[in-house]
């Protein structure tokens, strides 16, 4: 059982009321055994390995809490184009020719970029999910995984998918160490029915794990709820019991007050894609108003066709500028309140918040570390308010998941750049039109 | 007379109409005097150097076209707070104690900073400007520089700032071999009575240089506005002659379709600040309307400590995604003209344009380099897709101005890092509270 110690550096707890403090951090074995001032050298001593990270911050990995990731091999493959025409004549048709390579391909491509920019735990709904658990488990990241079912076709095909659905998340929930869970995932009320959203959710109950579901991220979409089913999708969702049991919806865009409550008063998860959202022209979902009434929401980057990257320190600063503008608030997501979103909120929302999401003793060792010394990051005013405004991804130095390294110094140590360089090309080649 | 080409890169000229393409780009002197498909080896030959780009695009030099430099002393020091606040009891009581000293080394800081993501040529408005010179001088970046003069005080004060702004604005126009030219600003309608605008205005007219001024940032500003003068700002400053001659506003966020209109009739240029506009709660411009009318506004990061970061890859990436969220159109501002905001719209803004802001034949060799092999640049559908909405500043590699490279492989070569993160450090200590 391996000891070490992080000395020196400043420690960004992501607890409640801690500030930053110049201090330490202990592992042992995948626990956090220690944070606070650093140690005597005696007690040094008692440690296999001192490491001493001066002039770096740490602070727990960031939690991307939706996302599709094999979809980075469209990246940049359409871009500016109207919702329904991105989707119906360029995504969905090449998606259509996925197999298990480019899934596996793609999501490689996704989580080394991932890990390059500090991502400890990300949830994935997709197909051939078995995919995406291999390269969970190579990588050495955590996945919240779901296989995503969208209800088109017919009745056997659907029943196909949710059989999957349930037999992917009961055979890898608790897989890798811990290092995967799963959910149950319909895709969206406007590609499921009704009834196949409650099968969801009875399998959900029998198997004691979340769901998860895209709701309310275009105007259009809400309109088509009510036409379809006289009410907006938090409605529809709420009459389904889709919030009876834990569930996370990501977007939630285009919402009213009362769906807000609704939320709040069911202790919905809210996965927030300020980039994705922005990029495809879908909104800006009213985060303020959610903050006030209780909900802490998650962020988010969607798959990479439509955001175009998996960056989720980009979203922690889109999430802290981009409602102060809206609003006219410089007040409005302070910056450690977007930090916390791209990290315990995040945890929260995919109920991970007892393991992950903070440096607290007990909690798994998932954190990252930042160089302080670039000319954006000086003079040293406010650690916090650098990383959340100044910093960029190249930053990151050290990722560490499970406490584990899996990044050092920038460089990946569980996967093959070059080789999944490569595979992504191949993979995009075999299907290009 | 050093002749080099760079060959194999990706050559994003910014030109009208044209497709980025594996390419040459050949620099004479400091001037430009190749781009096309790669030479035979026997043109190579007459190359004094030839430079392999394999894997990199080539693109111009961002412009940024409105900061204050020195600012970047104050970055961190008071975040998320209402504007007020912020500018009458954190700004501008520290800004006061600046001396020569708190000037040249938050500038340093701050020019290190831009070079490492990709600036070239950066408007500042700020005081001891010569400071400023100094800096441009040495670092080798490009600067289009003014004495910024806030009218409040005796009209003794204001007239010996309206002497040094005119002293510096002849002194140092095309100094540094052309690398500086100068513009004579008088801060803001509502920092300067209609008189001290005019009399600017007049010097300007004497040295047939351009004027800039901060206009319509806040909705308060503009409401002020109208109940001093009895006019808003834009039918305000047309009044007092301001857009008779060359001249670029920085903000422009309140605005009225009449208000447009007069800008573009006048041909007025535009700095576009979005994430200063949104971290203050200011607001967001109308640039998809004034893109309509023919308005081609340049981008820029405005002082660090309202941003807080110089990095113009962001103000690109917010220019691309903003406008569509905020208008809820996929279409709003595309991938390239958000980079063309960045770059030619840029070198309009500051009158450069027949010098700097594309990759053509006859201009100055400022340009910067893109690594193209990082996960989330990959696969390469779209170059110019990728550089707006995927990259970070970090994927920047070198940066030339004037066809001398002031950095490679991220390494600033005519600036001491050390030097400068210390000097900034210790000239803030001497006036921190
Ligand atoms: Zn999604
Ligand atoms: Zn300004």
């Amino acid at each position: 059982m391996m000891k070490q110690i992080f000395i020196n550096a400043f420690i960004i707890a992501m607890t409640e009321g801690e500030k930053p403090f110049k201090g330490a951090l202990g592992v042992e074995n995948k626990i956090i055994s220690y944070v606070g001032p650093v140690p005597t050298d005696e007690i040094l001593h008692t440690y296999d390995q001192v490491i001493d990270m001066d002039g770096k911050a740490i602070l727990p990995g960031f939690v991307n809490t939706h996302g599709h990731a094999a979809m980075s091999l469209l990246r940049g493959y359409a871009d500016d184009l109207p919702l329904k025409t991105w989707l119906e004549e360029k995504m969905w048709p090449l998606e259509a020719k996925f197999t298990s390579e480019q899934v596996r391909a793609g999501t490689a491509l996704s989580v080394l970029e991932m890990i390059q920019s500090g991502t400890t735990c990300f949830l994935d709904m997709y197909d051939h999910m078995d995919q995406v658990a291999e390269v969970v488990i190579e990588s050495g990241i955590r996945g919240s995984l779901c296989r995503g079912a969208i209800g088109f076709g017919s009745e056997e095909l659907r029943q196909s998918k949710l059989k999957e659905a349930t037999e992917f998340a009961k055979t890898w929930h608790q897989a890798a160490d811990g290092r995967i869970t799963t959910m149950l995932s319909p895709h969206s009320p406007y590609t499921c029915s009704p009834n196949f959203i409650r099968q969801f959710i009875e399998k959900a109950v029998e198997l004691n794990l979340p769901v998860h579901t895209h709701m309310s991220e275009t105007a259009a979409e809400v309109q088509q709820n009510v036409d379809e089913y006289g009410v907006r999708p938090v409605e529809h969702l709420r009459n389904l019991g889709f919030f009876d049991i834990p569930s996370l919806v990501a977007h939630a865009v285009h919402l009213t007050e009362e769906e807000i409550d609704i939320l709040a008063e069911y202790d919905v998860k809210v996965a927030h894609n300020p980039g994705s959202n922005l990029k495809l022209g879908s909104g800006i979902a009213p985060i303020p108003q959610m903050l006030k009434k209780g909900i802490r929401p998650g962020l988010a980057t969607d798959g990479a066709a439509s955001n175009n990257n998996l960056d989720m320190l980009e979203e922690i600063q889109l999430a802290a500028l981009l409602h102060k503008g809206v609003h006219q608030d410089p007040e409005a997501v302070p910056a450690d309140v977007a930090l916390r979103m791209g990290t315990i909120f995040g945890a929260e929302a995919l109920f991970l918040e007892k393991e992950i999401g903070t440096l607290e003793v007990g909690k798994k060792a998932d954190f990252i570390t930042f160089d302080l010394s670039g000319p954006h990051m000086y003079p040293q005013h406010d650690i916090v308010s650098h990383i959340v405004y100044s910093a960029s991804r190249a930053d990151i130095q050290d990722v560490y998941v499970d406490g584990k390294a899996i990044m050092l110094g920038r460089k990946c140590l569980t996967l093959d750049e070059e080789k999944i360089r490569f595979e992504a090309v191949k993979a995009f080649e075999a299907i290009a039109p």
